[in-house]
């Protein structure tokens, strides 16, 4: 990706409550909000934010699996029932499975560079509750090859994809070691998430996190090297916030001292028909993240909260390891030494990531970018890190499918 | 929308053939090409015109629900597959129901003027003859206000929809009238699909079509107000083609002369959860064509060749009272005046349209404009018309779901 050819702003980041199993609200055999419902709130909760929403140029929208999950596509002609400023404006769903959100991102900020726009609505949604979880698979995956690679799939088709990972890692890596770093990065995500009111596992109250996270996956009988523990969840919800241009913000009434800014855009596809080289890397999470790292003329080291996209966590110790924060083998260590947390060098998930946050799949990316949005104007509550002048950047990595969608952008303090 | 801020060039259309019912290769009960087959033939057809494909810098692929109609999502993720050079590139799937196609288009054009891309594969593709028609209406449904509209509908939902609106408009202009100009409508489209070897209705034999046309809705029991021969086909297809800067041309290898210029793109997205206000108005299309023709600065009387979203006969005529080429209600006058024929004062859907050429969905929009293209440069072949200095002009109307994603683009010969 090349540098942008003008400066592009994120304002506006609000998050619906992330409903499903954990949480007390979350009840499965009683009725729930459905898919309109979580549009209607996360677009009203941004646009609250916003001075003079009847600015607003374009609307974007990350969805993975609604087709399916709630029989409704065409979600971009939603946008116009949010705000009636939208109606007879560009709305455009994108979908790159659990990437969508990534690309709905994209999607916006080539919008304000192309000149076309100079505010944009950004909104990322999935309502995934609405079958049983083995049926949700089948759906999820058709975010895989499908014609190859289900009929002699796990039932659990994604999970078992990231098990044989974590598989490849034991036998390479050590099995206790590389599951310690696993349980960690659990236990971390539990704890960020009880400071999240609007995280899944916010009322998860469970003393010893670590021993949880220690579970034999033996013992579960679900995946032959992953448990439950280390699976994101089953996710309701949506994130929205504003992409805008200089202009745009003139426009729209925000103030760029409540914004930040979009330093680098980078996405990267790997090709769906082909199986990974190595269960160990993440070849095209390496490659967006060189090219999201190279366009800001960043370094991992100067990255000051951080967003990986942990749908297991084994994925997010193989994306720290992409990114360069840690050797092969090493990204375990890294996070049991302690830089992972809030308070370490390179704070991570600190809203709880996908395992403690929750994972509406195709809302993800805009709710990590929001997010960092949030962190970067100092306006996340009790998930608020310290961000230093020498490590001054946010970054997100948002994945689809079996590392194959990437989107990472990098973002910073408005000056 | 604005002006386009650097120009903006397409080139290498390409065409599969598009197969359903009408088509002597098809056969309801023995096994067809599956979604895959048609994205890597539209691919290498697009790119064998194209001397230097790895200078590709992006993706586009516009489909509307090969997640129910394939079990597939995360198309963006078969493109590398398409061709190397796109791995780790950017590409990204759209959705605006049958209206995707359009969206890919506005997608690739606002990447390209974004400066972050020089040229964009851009395509579109829809396989849905793999359910029963009534299964596969219940899925486009999908395109419409599920949750509101579903339960009441008809069990063939879009089709019902525009018969109502066609009802609406025999009450108000005439009956006899208007069903002749959806029956003139109806034999040109099949005319001009026999003059075109990938069309669905390429083997159409049928003596007398404008009888056919006439043919009574009461007597086929199939909808109140329209009959099979009203309605577009049941089509799996793909088309492509590549948008590129004058940079991207040089890197590619193809000389401008072999390009057509987008003169303006708009796209006007109308409220799902509201109905139409005046059945026989397309309003969203009203606003896109507007707009559309005011950013190129051009009027309906300048357009040499239009591409319009024949869904049903009835739609044809009320697009073109909506473009402006016609007073409300003229505008079956329009077509019985011989206005739309290929030798006519505006050629229109001269491949054949979605009721002639074949409508896969989501491919529908980038098959307009790669038709245009075709057209604009000289290559169309038998259904070549000819374009007069003062009428320099190609454009397309692609529409999604009751007249909501709607998306239009004005094409002229590079110069």
């Amino acid at each position: 990706m090349k540098k942008l050819r003008k400066p592009v702003y994120a304002c506006a980041p609000f998050h619906t409550l992330f409903l499903g199993p954990g949480r007390k609200e979350f009840h499965p055999k009683k009725p729930r909000p459905g898919i309109e419902h979580y549009i209607f709130e996360a677009g009203k909760g941004c646009l609250e934010q916003v001075p003079n929403p009847e600015a607003l140029d374009e609307g974007v929208i990350g969805n993975f699996m609604a087709a399916r999950f709630n029989n409704q596509g065409h979600l971009g002609a939603f946008l116009p029932a949010v705000h009636p400023s939208l109606r007879h404006k560009p709305c455009t769903r994108v979908e790159g499975a659990c990437g969508s959100g990534g690309l709905a991102v994209a999607t916006a900020v080539k919008a304000v560079l192309s000149g076309q726009a100079d505010a944009v609505l950004v909104m990322g949604v999935e309502v995934q509750n609405t079958v049983k979880a083995v049926y949700g698979a089948d759906i999820l995956a058709g975010a895989g090859h499908f014609s190859r690679e289900r009929k002699s799939g796990h039932a659990f088709f994604f999970p078992n994809l990231f098990s044989e990972r974590a598989g490849a890692a034991y036998e390479r890596y050590g099995m206790e070691y590389v599951r310690r770093g696993m349980a960690e990065w659990y236990a971390l995500a539990v704890e960020n998430a009880r400071r999240n009111p609007n995280a899944q596992e916010h009322h998860n109250t469970n003393p010893d996190l670590r021993a949880t996270g220690m579970t034999d996956p033996k013992r579960q009988k679900f995946l032959p090297h992953l448990t439950t523990y280390d699976c994101s969840k089953v996710t309701d919800g949506a994130s929205a916030f504003v992409v805008a241009s200089e202009e745009g913000l003139k426009k729209i009434g925000i103030d760029r001292k409540d914004t930040a800014t979009f330093v680098s855009i980078a996405h990267a596809e790997g090709d769906i028909t082909q199986d990974p080289e190595d269960l160990c890397r993440l070849d095209t999470t390496e490659a967006v993240a060189a090219r999201a790292l190279e366009a800001a003329g960043a370094t991992p080291g100067e990255i000051g909260v951080l967003e990986l996209h942990d749908c297991f966590t084994i994925t997010g110790l193989l994306a720290l390891e992409a990114i360069g924060f840690a050797e092969p083998g090493k990204g375990a260590q890294f996070v049991l030494d302690g830089n992972t947390r809030p308070d370490g060098s390179t704070p991570t998930n600190v809203t709880g990531g996908l395992v403690g946050f929750g994972h509406p799949t195709g809302a993800t990316g805009v709710r990590q970018c929001a997010d960092l949005v949030q962190q970067l104007t100092g306006k996340a509550g009790d998930c608020q890190v310290a961000i230093s002048d020498s490590r001054p950047y946010g970054m997100f990595i948002n994945m689809g499918g079996n590392d194959k969608t990437l989107v990472s952008a990098i973002l910073t303090r408005a000056d």
